[in-house]
């Protein structure tokens, strides 16, 4: 089994050409990210996540993680990897300096997320939910909270994780029933289950600091009556020594799916007479900040996407090298051909390849803009970064992770049987896959997000910056002309367009027919994806194309990002027109469907 | 977790509106098939399938098949469940009554077949490759031989395998290197290794015949030197009983993605001398043998997505009505409601649904068809009926399973985070459909056998048939008109010209650039198999037009057929025109990916 190769060329093209590198590192307190610190660190990260992640990728899944009594094991090798992880700094990348982190953009720190997760999901769930806890402390926190705990949790010495779920509270967080009685002392006692819990137990780390949701006592009914408390596993002493063992407990593991090696737990509250927790900001707040915190939690789960998609890819494409079955189909005779000569085979790697490089650039020039909405001096500046980054992470989130169902089952097909046999390897990513459509907000809440939040609450003002971009990109192709950029240009314009009139649609019916246009989110969503995708190609294109006239050596690979632009634009970017139909008058019919009367 | 049950009522509505079940119980030899039987026969089997295959189904998988030494054990309860199975009759249901069967029309027996898939895939493929078995050896074996095996295959009293594959003989069997040396005896004596035989070994039974293909000494190179052997696992004496233990075992099982319960055997045959075979047919001529049963083999994987289809939606739809979360989007207020209020989960269930009953409707007309082409006193009558089913199989088979991923899929994103967790039962459709798309052909073999064999072979002629029947009823459903009719009808229209512009574009381009037209094999096959699909639900909603007209009383039900047509014409026809650009524009840019050069 081959392992994970970080795609370093295509990530830096796209750093560099797609995403404004240069325009991040020019942004207050990005001083030290020179193309000299990105090389380094792009290549130190590939080290680490194909030489000591990617190894115990298929192990993991595999073993598992296990339960004895209330302690989880990891997988074997795990600890140890963990340990390389923190001390190799991998956990401070992204942290404030003043927390012991290295303050890298989100641009960068992104890159180095996607090798995490593209050589072992499993494993990259825990710094993932861990930044998420960092992050809440940091935002809300007191200062005595983040003095307890921030340094360590940056330096990866504790993890954290997120308790959100209850069995009758998923997607409804509104039906939290978790509750917290206040102490004479300001701490309080917190009482209750929650699921879905990941990394809610392990061996890897002494401590693991909880955020839990739960109810105040008479508070609020509903969404505004969550608050949010931080509950370690072990009281921390005022030296900054473990004290006492806290009341919350695993209770079971989930047998999942895929992300074996991922411990999934029951997490138990307060069965002792009440874990000691500490109220993170205001009362009744909880989820507010659990909202500062959403938008970088669905980006990432959107790069879980790509990863997996890329990680597929990867191995597709060297399986169809190796494996020798058939002859040339323009042939017929001669000796057997390895399988990528196979036209279809062709057509799904290039279906795997187009998809993952269109999903990378998008979710890379969101992580650019993250860093300017942030960082950037001017006010007007922020603020439209900052809509561009709202209106784009449910579809990084949505379509990203629904794309990586369909690219990881290419994978699975183009290996055939071998693609059915677990030791293949194929098959995980599969599984893994699966999972991303669902947690961090499903996909149907990304939509609704995305037709609600991001379109109708400003009028379309923010996707209709990005239209009018993508009608001068789709313009400057059709300029240049030719088989691939003509073609390219015509695509993206009738994507655009197909995307303009759904716009329209829903601008007219999200007021007057809240069910219409919800039934109808899902298709609008996937639409977009799919033209901004090709809106990214199409640039990545025109880079190519500027370069290829400026004279740069690396021919081969800047004509194959032409090439993969005007495949997807045939192959992926001509859905557009049926999805519009859809969009447009699909919806009474399923809201008609009946199936709410049998 | 419930058990499946079913769909007796959409069963008969398909048989008798759509599959002409009065046609082909006119047939000669289906004079028993009345009215009475048929649904007598239906309910019986619909009550073993939900009695004792379901409950079995998730245990099976959780369980697995064990190999120990060279001995594979069912999962627990498997062993009765198949006692029962072959006592009742189902394992006779369709083969000659000359050995014992009830010689019933395929059309009948697809109905049951679907509810063993449905309701216990892993299980129901034993019987499935026992009834190949069965018509290799009664199509071409000699009398001897059928003397010897058929009534005990046919009673169930042993079971049957087909050994095609070796490890380097998948897609291509050109290149299987299993021998068999003549004996004096005119027995012969096997050597050689398959794999992924499916129930190679077992403890279902006291005897296993194994079909084989190998090469006899100085046979040709490629698929012109291949042979066929009868295997069995014991000899069989002069008087039916078991005699010596023959040189085949099973080294190995592979640890698979799903169907974990269906044993998938690594055979090795004659590691001790020589496993003792007996010819079938010509020599040389095996593979030809094998072609006779391609059909029946294909189309039976074909029936595994519909049935795996059919329960994913049977299991979401109990889920949805069941999850309590969130509020109902028009009032957004008010009491929590079950999920299938929202109207993105009807969206996801009517597609599961739609997608469904248009599979089971074109596989039943291909069942009835397959009756007729081969019952039919006529013989004109009987050559066009089998011009169609040989059209149609590839489509039953590609289509039908890559539509169940992508419904299997839906189950799983219908239940949340739940449907990821193992013991919610929906994972294990989607794992088990992943299969579908493989084996028996891969879905690009069955496009390029569409394409080559079925279209361009006959310059268009079976499926320029089709294409005229489908326009006869898109116009029907216009005349009709009306929100719904005028919709179906247009759509069906679209539909039908977006695919005969592709038939245009391949039987120009199949004779002069067959890279191109491989290449785009696989988006033609789906372009038909969504437009067939929308043909059969437009004969449905004209068949439940005719029956509300005529005053039938179950006006639910066959209103529902009306609706789920209309939505398939607006969430699924409606992609025609965006596959007939890629199978028409896209097919260049495929083969000029570059893939091949890096």
């Amino acid at each position: 089994m081959s392992e994970y190769v970080a795609p370093i060329k295509d990530m830096q093209f796209v750093l560099r050409e797609l995403a404004g590198l240069d325009e991040v590192a020019a942004l207050p307190g990005c001083d030290d990210v020179s193309p000299d610190l990105v090389e380094a660190i792009l290549e130190e990260a590939a080290k680490f996540a194909g030489g000591v992640l990617s190894p115990l990728n298929a192990t993991g899944d595999r073993e598992g993680s296990r339960l004895d009594g209330n302690a989880v094991t990891t997988p074997k090798g795990w600890k140890d990897a963990y340990r390389q992880f923190a001390e190799s700094g991998w956990t401070a990348v992204a942290a404030e300096p003043e927390h012991g982190g290295q303050g890298l953009p989100t641009l960068l720190s992104t890159t180095l997320n996607e090798m995490w997760k593209a050589s072992n999901m499993a494993f990259s769930l825990c710094p993932m939910l861990t930044n998420g806890a960092i992050e809440a402390i940091r935002s809300r926190g007191s200062d005595a909270l983040k003095a307890i705990f921030l340094d360590k949790m940056v330096a990866g010495e504790w993890t954290g994780t997120m308790n959100l779920t209850e069995p009758q509270a998923g997607s409804d967080l509104a039906a939290v029933r978790a509750r917290a009685e206040p102490q004479a002392d300001g701490t309080y006692r917190v009482f209750g289950q929650k699921i879905f819990i990941t990394y809610g137990e392990h061996d890897l780390t002494p401590n693991i600091v909880h955020l839990v949701l739960a109810r105040l006592p008479e508070a609020p009914e509903g969404v505004k009556g969550i608050s949010l408390f931080v509950v370690p596993k072990f009281l921390v002493n005022a030296d900054g020594s473990l004290g006492a063992r806290n009341d919350v407990r695993c209770v079971s593991l989930e047998h999942k799916l895929g992300i074996h090696a991922s411990p999934t737990c029951v997490m138990a509250y307060g069965d002792e007479g009440g874990a000691v927790g500490y109220l993170v900001g205001q009362p009744h707040h909880g989820l507010a900040i659990m909202f500062i915190m959403m938008n970088a939690a669905r980006f990432a789960v959107g790069l879980e996407g790509v990863a997996l998609a890329e990680r597929a890819w990867q191995r597709a494409l060297q399986f169809s090298r190796e494996r020798i079955q058939g002859y040339d189909p323009a042939e017929k005779a001669g000796a057997r051909v390895p399988i990528i000569r196979h036209p279809d085979v062709q057509r799904m790697l290039m279906l795997m390849k187009s998809q993952t490089e269109a999903m990378r650039a998008l979710a890379y020039v969101v992580a650019g803009a993250t860093d300017k909405a942030e960082r950037h001096p001017d006010e007007l500046t922020r603020t439209r970064a900052q809509g561009f980054v709202d209106l784009m992470i449910p579809i990084v989130k949505g379509w990203s992770t629904e794309t990586s169902i369909e690219v990881t089952s290419l994978g699975v097909q183009v290996h055939g049987g071998m693609g059915y046999i677990e030791e293949t390897g194929a098959a995980q990513y599969l599984r893994d896959a699966r999972i991303t459509t669902i947690y961090e907000g499903t996909t149907a809440i990304q939509a609704n997000d995305f037709i609600g939040r991001k379109i109708a609450r400003d009028k379309g003002a923010a996707i209709g910056l990005v239209l009018a971009e993508m009608r001068e990109v789709a313009a400057h192709c059709t300029v240049i002309g030719g088989e691939n950029f003509g073609r390219v240009g015509a695509s993206l314009n009738a994507g655009a367009n197909a995307l303009a009139s759904s716009v329209v649609w829903l601008l007219r019916t999200f007021p007057e027919l809240p069910g219409e246009a919800h039934a109808s989110a899902v298709p609008l969503m996937r639409l977009a994806g799919i033209v901004f995708g090709g809106w990214q190609l199409a640039r990545a294109a025109l880079a190519a194309h500027r370069r290829i006239g400026a004279g740069d050596a690396d021919k081969h690979f800047l004509e194959a990002k032409i090439i993969t632009a005007r495949f997807y634009a045939d192959h992926v970017l001509s859905q557009a027109d049926g999805l519009a139909h859809c969009v447009i008058n699909g919806a009474s019919v399923t809201l008609a469907s009946g199936l709410l009367d049998e």
